[in-house]
Formats: structure tokens, sequence, C-alpha cells
């Protein structure tokens, strides 16, 4: 399948690719006349006269070795990052600039990927979806897995994580990075287990130093990097209901027990720094202990990591390495608000970016519905970054379908929660709908929703006739019955009396 | 369709039938020899030796006309419903006459209802689920709305509204009746609108008595009545976004307003209370003028409603009628708090019946998961009906798999909402899954989840050989990379450490 094809529909349909001061945003133009513009993460693939085939066009000007966002933004140097994600966002390049210098808000993008359209990450901004995609020694391809890149931003994924684990790694990742508009995060220590044949025992610093320089001369823009789950941390996660159940977790506590020694990405976390340092990558401090069940919820582990986090953060703030931190997983709805609290008091105000969270464990095959309940309270909270789970979690890879699904729910909890949150410009979305919903604009209506095409065929289900398209009410209630057409005759009434 | 085929597959691969004194229970026995026990709402239909193509049996004897269970409550006089509920829940039945007594629980059962088996309705108890099927004029006969009766309480339903609006709606209504073993609730006012041809202005007093009367006989538990819509509040919601999207509240508010009356479900209240004393048909007072989009939410009209339903609580009260308040509706998330408070200031401890609410309006097509984050959270505040948003909601009338599509989303709301509650059997469902995930013990990991098959399909799409049911693994990690293997060998590490 040829790449633009997956994005041709939705073009063709519902909107025109159109760009404001360089920065690309999707329009509409409803049939009142009303335009309605929004943020776009399709990237040069919804460019009518641009080829990706073999790779996206090279937008960004490589900005020099061994200074981040971070470092000009102290400084007060406005970036041409900054000013693309201010305009994208609607906010002020000095606005930006300062949450950037505070370590609120980081704009992942690796000097080495110049195909990247920069975009923001922090409480202050809209929150952002991650998808993560990524082979597995059982299944996929590497044309797969560019494929469902290309679906997850097709569906508004903001940052796409490749966490492949199977055959391919290096070729995948550079397909991926080569042919991606958003930032690409790796989980190095995958790689560094495959080089040493998959035996946990061999790992160690001199190995994992390589695969990361490798990966960030790549262009990675953002690192999970396991440094928090310390040794003397193991024995209190072995004693939970369901253990570590973070990949990367379970790996560095493994190395810790089998080595008897401290995890060396704690001991060498300044030399990473440095490295990160030089290409600008960001950290995404991974929560190795986070719980796997609500029974394992805000832990001792979970917590006493968490600590740990916070103050790496700080260090790597000081090599002005820019810092996001990962959060869970399995959380109860009650225990929600003590987990952001926490994160608060330990890590600042850096940017948070959490799994979910699951707020039940009893609906494997709906795990993006049990999630995006967590994630919507929580972004309401403050998290910045979703990480949206499918409805193959726990029980096997996902597919395009999968990715779909899972970006729908995240989208939905994403907008939620900056309504929620009173970002500017979030509702005026919803009102163009409902102004559309009141006016019978159906195909407007259509348009302008998170998934035009099945929300036409569940309407054209029982109403497939063209004047379906104009009629005052739809199937579920009938012409008699339909309270909005009964509105429009009760506000004549009231005009009239 | 023999309706018992369609809880076969059910019943043979996941739980047995059980009855503990009385109450029927779904049982499963895991691969450990741990046993499971939880709720069960799919009546005689997964009684092996019962043949109800006919109807249910007549499982309550016959209480006596004029006397409800608030009037027996409040004597302290337990009655069997009070007996029943108490033991599926949990409780003492002392504690659940109680609640009734002060009004702040309800159990819906008419008296001429013998099908029913009792369910209790109440913040203390278990968060429940209502699922709307019905007709519309557009589609759908009476043997589709008695299998989507079947299919809502296969998925869980604990009570069910017919909202049939287009042909036979009494013949819809008594075969529905007759197969139902939760309670049935209607909006009358839809039946007294086809009694007069579809014209609002020919409505009165005397034909929706009759209505009322007729369908109290028939046996229906609860009747939705608008009795809040006063005339004077009408301007108030014509001046929205989205006018009035209740079809009741469309209705009496079009009423209003050409016969420049007051409503007169409001003037008739405490006839109407008589009537459904008679009967013990429980209120379901409308909530008419609920916000139909975002920006209506929390408004003047819908807050002048809820006042009055908070007055009509009361007088309801003195006449041993049982009560519930439905409510709305489109409210984003940061607005949900206020909602509930308003909510016990003007009805005190009456249960809430909420429909969501959706916490945005951009996604048609998905509604169910819109609507599922805030009824989560309006669960966790207090609510203790959620009414089901299928995905067609706003688009046209729900099939079949939408109402499972909608039945899970929010079973997975309410049991989200009773752990963070902190009910004390709530949490044993969530840990025994995750349990049985650790221990890779996969069958019980499906058995247990909300929906089998569908969790079987999802791991078996990359792995379906038979072995693959005993790995410690599945495709989404592969062999190598599994946490929770690796945690198992880390766990022995730390113990011989």
């Amino acid at each position: 399948m040829s790449f633009s094809q997956i994005f041709a529909d939705l073009l063709h349909e519902t909107w025109q690719k159109i760009y404001v001061s360089g920065v690309p945003m999707q329009q509409i133009t409803l049939s009142n006349g009303e335009i309605f513009t929004r943020y776009d993460t399709t990237g040069a693939y919804t460019d009518l006269n641009i080829n990706c085939e073999n790779g996206l066009p090279l937008i960004r000007k490589q900005p020099a070795y061994g200074k981040t966002q971070r470092y000009y933004a102290k400084r007060g140097e406005i970036t041409p990052e900054m000013t693309f994600v201010a305009t994208r966002e609607g906010f002020s390049a000095q606005f930006v600039c300062e949450k950037i210098a505070n370590g609120s808000a980081i704009i992942p993008a690796n000097i080495n990927h110049p195909e990247l359209e920069p975009m923001i990450i922090g409480k202050d901004f809209l929150v952002k979806i991650n998808a993560n995609i990524g082979n597995s020694a059982i299944s996929s391809s590497i044309e797969e897995e560019v494929e469902k890149l290309l679906w997850s931003i097709r569906w508004g994924a903001d940052t796409v994580m490749d966490l492949s684990t199977g055959k391919n790694i290096i070729q995948t990742r550079e397909k991926i990075l080569r042919h991606s508009p958003v930032p690409i995060g790796t989980v190095p220590i995958y790689e560094a287990l495959e080089v040493v044949g998959g035996d946990v025992r061999d790992l160690n610093w001199p190995i994992m130093r390589d695969v990361i320089v490798k990966q960030a001369e790549q262009g990675v823009d953002y690192f999970t990097i396991h440094a928090g789950v310390l040794q003397e941390f193991v024995p209190m996660a072995t004693r939970r209901l369901t253990g570590i159940v973070s990949r990367g977790g379970a790996i560095m506590a493994e190395w810790c027990m089998r080595n008897k020694q401290q995890n060396f990405l704690y001991t060498h976390f300044e030399e990473i720094c440095e490295i990160m340092r030089h290409f600008d990558v960001t950290f995404s401090l991974g929560d190795g202990l986070r719980p796997g069940c609500l029974a394992d919820a805000n832990d001792e582990a979970q917590f006493s990591e968490l600590k740990i986090l916070g103050a790496l953060t700080k260090i790597a703030g000081e090599f002005d390495v820019q810092v996001m931190n990962e959060g869970p997983g399995h959380i109860p709805i009650h225990l929600l608000a003590e987990n952001m609290k926490k994160y608060q008091e330990y890590c600042n105000d850096a940017p948070f970016y959490t799994l979910g969270p699951l707020v039940t464990d009893f609906a494997p095959g709906y795990d993006h519905i049990t999630s995006c309940i967590g994630a919507a309270i929580m972004g309401t909270l403050g998290t910045s970054v979703l990480c949206y789970v499918t409805p193959k979690e726990h029980l096997g890879l996902p597919l395009k379908e999968d990715v779909k699904a899972g970006m729908i729910a995240y989208r939905i909890a994403a907008h939620a929660a900056d309504i929620a949150k009173g970002h500017p410009h979030a509702r005026n979305w919803d009102d163009a709908i409902s102004r559309a919903r009141f006016d019978f604009r159906w195909e407007d209506q259509f348009r302008l929703s998170i998934d035009p095409a099945t929300a036409r065929q569940y309407h054209d289900e029982a109403l497939p006739q063209p004047n379906a398209k104009h009629a005052p009410f739809c199937s579920m209630c009938g012409p008699k019955f339909c309270s909005m057409r009964l509105s429009h005759d009760i506000k004549k009434l009231t005009v009239e009396a």
C-alpha cells in the first residue's frame, strides 16, 4: 500500500491541509460558511504534491550538537522549534520559552531528526497522546510497523514509541524515523538485551552506552531509561500480587539481583545525561516499578522509585537535558489524585506521562476503555502525555484496527481533559459540532466528528437515502419524537409569546 | 432464534448458575480450584430446565395493592423483596430496610410484575446500569426488541427502559414485561402522544392518567415523569445552543407554550402519586431540561428544574412512593462535581440516575466511550444508576451489537466506581483476574473477563496453538521480554538472596 493512501479518504472527504506561518493545520469549511481549524499531526503525507514513499522531506535546519532546547530557553533564546510550537498551540514564543526554561515543558527533538514537526509537552499545553508500536519475536514486519506509525498519526498520535523487541530492530527504527513527522521514543535496554543474546546477566554499562549513542545518532527523540529501579527496591516489588510489569523494569531488577549490584543506569546517570545533551534527546524516566494491577497501586515500591525519579529529574536539568517522567499503569479512581499529588511533590512541574491508568482489571479486550477513564481524569489533574492502551493490551500485539481503537479512546480522554483544564480553544470543536447537530446539518456533523466515516456509516445504517442528510430527525427517535426538531418549534413559540 | 440460545455460549463456557438462599449467582470454578461468585441478571434463561419462550416463571408472590416497599420499610417490616436484595448484595435485610425507609434506596418492583427478580438502587449498593431499548417509527419489530432486552441482561443490564415510540407500543411492552427478570421502565408521555395522534396540543391530564393506569396494570416498574419542566423555565432553555434534548421534556415544554398553561404533570402530581402507590410503581423524575451539549451544562434551566425535582421527591415520599431522579446528559469533567453537589443539596439522598454524562461532544460514533468517562466519575461521586449510551447515540437506533458495546462500557464504569467507593466485594473480581494473569492461567483469565469470547479471540489471533494457553508469555512481548515471566525469576532470586 502506498503510504499516502492511508490518508487519502480523510483528506478528500473531510478537511484541507493549510499552513499558518509554516505550521500545518487541518481546515474544515462547513456548509453554512463557518470555518473550523484544528491541530494536525499527519506530516507531509497530506501535502498533495509531496512523495513520501522513501522518507519525509527534511524540514528542520540542523541545530548545533551539544546544546538542547532547554539550554537555549534558559538563556532566553527563542529557537525555530519554539516558534513553531507557539504557533501550533496559539501561545506566544516567549511563553513557550519560559516553560521550557523552568522544565515544565519539553520539545522532544533530536538534532538528527530533521523530518520532525516540533511539538510541545507540558501541562499548560494541549494534552498529548503517545502511541506504542513495534514488533515482538512473535510477529510483525518492518513494513507493518511503518504502516502502524502512519496509521497512528492519521488518528492523531502526537508521539510514537517504537518498542520493537523482535527481528531487525535497527532497520525497523531507521525506517520509522525517516518516515516520522512526530517525535519517536525508544527503550534502549531492549536493543541492549538483544546485543547480549537475551541473557540479562551479560548486560553492562559499555554495551548500553553504545546502544544509546547509536540510537541517538539515528535521531531518536526520547529514551525511556529505567534508572529509578534501585537494587534495594526490588524486594518491595516481588511481594506484590503481579510483581514487576514494566519490561525494562523487570530487566533491570533481574540484573541487580543476579549481579548483586546497583542499577548501572543509576550509577552512570550523569554519563547518560552527557550523551543525551549532545543530541538533545529527551529523558522519559521510566517507571519500572509501576503497579500491574489495582492491588499493587500506590505502594511502597512505586513511590520509592518515584522519589528517585524526582532526584534524577533535577540532575538532568543541571545538564540542560529535557525530562518527562513515566507514570502508571493500573490505579483505581479513588487513588488517582494521591498519585498526582506525590508526583508533584517529588518531580515538581516536569511533564508527567502516564500509561492509562486502567481503573479496573476485569476487562481484557477492552482496556482502551478501562484506561481512557483513568487517562481523562489524570489529564484533568495535569498529566501532559497519555500513553494509549489498545484493546489488545495483556492479550497480544496490537494490529492496525487496535491502534485506531486505542487512538480514538485516547483522543477522547485528552480532549475531555483539555476542556476540563480550560484550554482556551478546546471547546470550540464541541460547540461547532453541537451547532451542526442542532441545525440538522448532518454532513457537517459527520465531517466534524473524530471519525467521520464511522459516524456516517452509523447514521446511514437505518437512513441511507440522500434526503435523510437534510432531515430534521434520525432513526433513533423518528420525525415525531425528535426533541431538537421540537425545540425549534418551542423557540418560535416563546418568541411569539 | 430461541431465547435461551442467546445465553448458551456464556453458560457452557464460562460459568454455572447457582442459587444462594433462592438468589441467582454466577459461579466460576478456576483451574487452581479457586471459586469466584458474582451477581447475575440473566433470569431463568440460564436455568437449564426452564422453558422461557412464552414468558418467565412467576417467582414473586403478589403483594397487596396500595402498599409500597417504602410503606413497609417505614414500618420496619421486611418484605420478601428486601430479603432477596440483601442476599444479592451481601448486606443485612435490616440495612436494606433502613435505606428504603429513608428514601436513599429503592426496589422498583410493580405488584403486577411477578416475573421480577428484585434488585436495589442506592448509593450504598452496587452501581447499577440501565439499558434503553425500544423501537421508533423508523425501525424495529416486537421480536427484535425482546431480543435486545435479553441481549441487555446477558451483558449485565440491571434495569431496562422500553422507549418505544413506533408501532405496537402496548404489545411490545407486554412481551417485554413477561420476558423480563429486571425492572422495566417507560416514559408514559410517549404513548399518550400516540393516543392523541401525535399532536402535542391535544395532550391532557385525563388521557395521560389513562395511559399511566394501564401501564401500571401491565406491570411497568418505574415511570419517567417530566413534572419538573415548568412553563416559566421554557424560555431559559430556548436560549441555549441545543435547546431541549429530552423527548419528554420537549413534549411538555411545547404543550405549556401552545396551551399557555402550567405542565399538567406538575399540577396533577399528587394524583400521579396515588396511582403509583397503588401498584408500587417507582418514580424516575425526568430531567426534561438536561443539557444537550457542553455549552449548555449546569445552566439556569437545568438547575431550576432540579430544584423542583427535589420538592417533588419530598411529596412522593409523603405518599410512600419510591423515587429516583434523572440527571444529565452532557457535562464536561470539571463541572461534574458541581452537578452532584447541587443534586445532593436539592434532592437529598434520593438515588441519582444519570445518562452518561458525555464529557465531550466531538465523537459521535463513540459516545459509549465519551459518556462512560463521565459515568465512572459520577458513579464514584455517588450516582446509583448509570443509563448506558451506545455508539449509535445521536446517529440512529441502536442494534444488538450497539447494545453490547454500550453495556460493556458501562459495566466498566460501574465496576470502576464500585471499587472507588470502596464496596466491600468489588475488587475481588480484579484480584482474581490479576492472579490468573500473573500465573499465566490464560483460560482462567479469559473466563473471568467481562467478555470471555473477545479476550480469547484477541489472544488467539497471534497465538492460536493449544499450548499457548499455558505459555508464560503472549504475542505482545514474546517469551524473552515478558515482564511477568521475569518477575517470577526475580522473586526466586530475592528469596535466595
